[in-house]
């Protein structure tokens, strides 16, 4: 989609130019506001402000909910305190959230004061719950019945308050003092006849979150339940808020991606990459290669000891990398493929026996194919002697075994002991097959080749 | 939540051994569908058709829908046809459509004959469409309204027809020919006046997909946009279906665990770890170690050809792992993060020289922190020769650029010419950057140490 409205932006720029306001209007007007963002973003950003007012009030808070952060910066700059405001009224509590979370103080300042009382006090309290908790992705504008309510009145009072409201689509049912105590979807009370009272026909076994649970957690019981929305309650039970699909999708990427980036030791970050300068993308990827370089010294001493039985047959030089390369290929695919199980809730710590002897197994067969396949390529194709070629073999077998073992079961300790298993596996794992892997050649070279 | 359920699985059986029925079905109500799927995995297979039948018919089939597809075939084959009917009596279609593609041809058979004949039509309709397609992932139980209704009418054909609709939220509005026209959620419905006129409140510019469209395109959209289901339509622009915002979740899961795995030279699969064999496992991940291994025949070659050069200056064989380690890990940041923006549509083809520029003063400011540091790092703390440390240090360099360089430009150059970036890029960047990087160092060293 971002590729055909390249064009798109040229002829806004144009119609700009001479002033044609009416027809740019006309024509903002049919672009869903997620695009509108991204024909923005290849405006010059002094046409912005102007381009910005001829967007009607709703369309244009929308808009702006979906640009990045150092657009939505400039844009509230050039605002005046009347046109902040209407942007400002327009939007949900937890959107304004996450721009007053990315914004200077002196930003903030003046998008609090714009903010009605109501709208402040929600969004000082979502402010209060840590980083990546429930809380603080949680909209504090969610749809609440009573359990007495009929039907008919409940679609009523769904009719009037509405518009204020994130999704009306799954309504919660609250006693007096907030607790939550069942929930129906406007489905069920669409079904229902009119005189049906909401408790009779409400879910009373109600799936919820607490304020402080980890985001992640969150999407992943959004996405297993298949729910719309998921209600966040204190630690007494009382509604608070609710996590809606669309924010569970963005954590989901979001948490997907810092998986990721810790996988290939880089140091996670919420940017996109075109908008990270360069000294920050060095800033997090140096200390993981600093950290490698430097556990490397094993590898290099390991080396180093076995000098002599090197100089005696400097063949073996040569296979070096191929058999750390191979040890390190096994190694990652059991981590990555552990690791992934992890996050996704479909491998747990006590799977750990399970998880260990099926990777030992796999990685038998991959050895002895490696082994096999090897060891005749180097006799048939390349000329090597038998015990040499029985060397790197055997040790091909052994560094497989050993990587699978080590790939598998030291992200399993890692989440067992409350680290990340992608942040502890990556390096720990790359560090340690490198260097047995050494250990195990020396060691069988020195064995079968007499050195 | 699935290690809570371990110990409910004891409390069941024992329930069930007593034969406590009525307690049984009473416990079983309270519990969500996707748990009760849990609980059933930890439950001995003969037991299960028994307290399968013990459920309520709408929570029996919601359960089935989330099992395993051993566990569906399973109970299936334990089915009379009445009991299989009353399952599929409650399918949505999609969902019956996903039982359907896993089944045995004979389990096939059994369930499209049970279902009725609109269902069965259904299905067979969107087993037409290509795998990973929108048509393949969509239900055809959508809500459709006509332009000349009013809000009234539209809202009384929603309350009447709702119970067989996956989503009412979002209704589509076609004409006399089906062709979808506009959009409008019930939310517009609800604030609308009763007398209101379908299509003048409409959306008319709405944002469809087409059946042959990717999933992972799809499911982008729907994110992108934050809808809760997307429409999907014909060549000739005719409603057929719609996707929702569910399965586009379990799309975004699905894709991105293909491109970690492909990222760690895994085939891809579908199937969660634990259900996988071990032969299965190995049949994933044998190609890819025997395809590196095979190509780190040139780092053999390489080390060989410049054997004497080594013979000469034992010691640089020991710094050969530490060398390729750091080029391994400088490339896989680099193509990982590209790799990751391309899949969350951060990064264009169009950004190629962008990327490259940045990657390359990236690539300058890290390849310049190792170099140093390892500089001083040999020569005080290792003793090692000044010409040496020197070697190395601009080895490190011109590989870390090199390597870079490569792990960013590869992966755009794949999806550019129509290959899946993770799958090309992970293995031939580790190949090319553990050559280069070797032919650099044994340059450098012949050059600067007169080798």
């Amino acid at each position: 989609m971002g590729d055909n409205y390249r064009g798109f932006s040229v002829t806004i720029e144009k119609l700009l130019e001479e002033k044609k306001y009416a027809s740019l209007r006309d024509i903002l007007t049919t672009i869903n506001p997620a695009d509108i963002a991204l024909i923005f973003a290849e405006i010059q950003e002094e046409k912005l402000p102007l381009l910005f007012r001829l967007l009607p009030k709703e369309l244009a808070a929308e808009a702006f909910v979906e640009m990045d952060e150092d657009m939505q910066e400039h844009l509230i700059r050039g605002f005046s305190d009347a046109e902040l405001k209407a942007v400002v009224d327009e939007l949900y509590v937890d959107d304004a959230v996450d721009i007053v979370e990315e914004m200077p103080a002196n930003v903030v300042k003046r998008v609090l004061k714009q903010a009605d009382p109501e709208l402040r006090k929600m969004i000082n309290e979502i402010l209060k719950y840590p980083e990546d908790s429930a809380g603080s992705i949680m909209t504090t504008e969610y749809l609440s019945l009573r359990p007495q309510m009929t039907v008919e009145e409940a679609i009523k009072r769904i009719r009037r308050t509405c518009v204020d409201k994130e999704t009306i689509y799954t309504c919660y049912v609250t006693d007096q003092n907030r607790t939550l105590i069942g929930m129906l979807s406007l489905k069920d009370l669409l079904v229902a006849d009119d005189d049906d009272i909401v408790e009779n026909i409400m879910e009373t076994n109600v799936i919820c979150v607490e304020t402080h649970t980890d985001q992640e957690e969150v999407a992943q019981s959004l996405s297993k339940y298949n729910f719309m929305a998921l209600p966040v309650v204190d630690k007494e039970t009382r509604l608070v808020g609710i996590v809606t699909f669309d924010d569970a999708i963005d954590v989901i990427e979001e948490e997907t991606t810092e998986d990721i980036e810790m996988m290939a030791a880089i140091t996670p970050t919420d940017k996109p990459y075109l908008k990270t300068s360069v000294f920050e993308i060095w800033k997090k990827r140096i200390p993981w290669l600093l950290l490698l370089m430097i556990s490397a010294t094993f590898t290099t001493l390991i080396i180093s000891s076995f000098e002599s039985a090197l100089a005696a047959q400097l063949v073996l030089t040569s296979f070096i990398p191929m058999i750390m390369g191979t040890g390190g290929n096994s190694g990652s695919q059991s981590s990555v493929t552990i690791i992934r199980g992890l996050s996704l809730d479909e491998i747990e710590f006590s799977d750990i026996l399970r998880v260990i002897w099926k990777e030992t197994r796999v990685a038998i067969l991959c050895g002895l194919t490696l082994a096999v396949a090897n060891f005749f390529k180097l006799i048939l194709f390349e000329g090597v002697e038998v015990a040499i070629s029985l060397t790197i073999s055997l040790t091909l077998l052994i560094t497989v075994l050993v990587a699978k073992v080590i790939g598998s079961s030291l992200p399993m300790l890692a989440k067992k002991i409350g680290f990340d298993p992608a942040v502890m596996a990556s390096p720990l794992i790359t560090t340690m097959v490198d260097a047995l892997s050494l250990l195990v050649y020396f060691t069988t070279a020195t064995a079968l080749l007499n050195l």
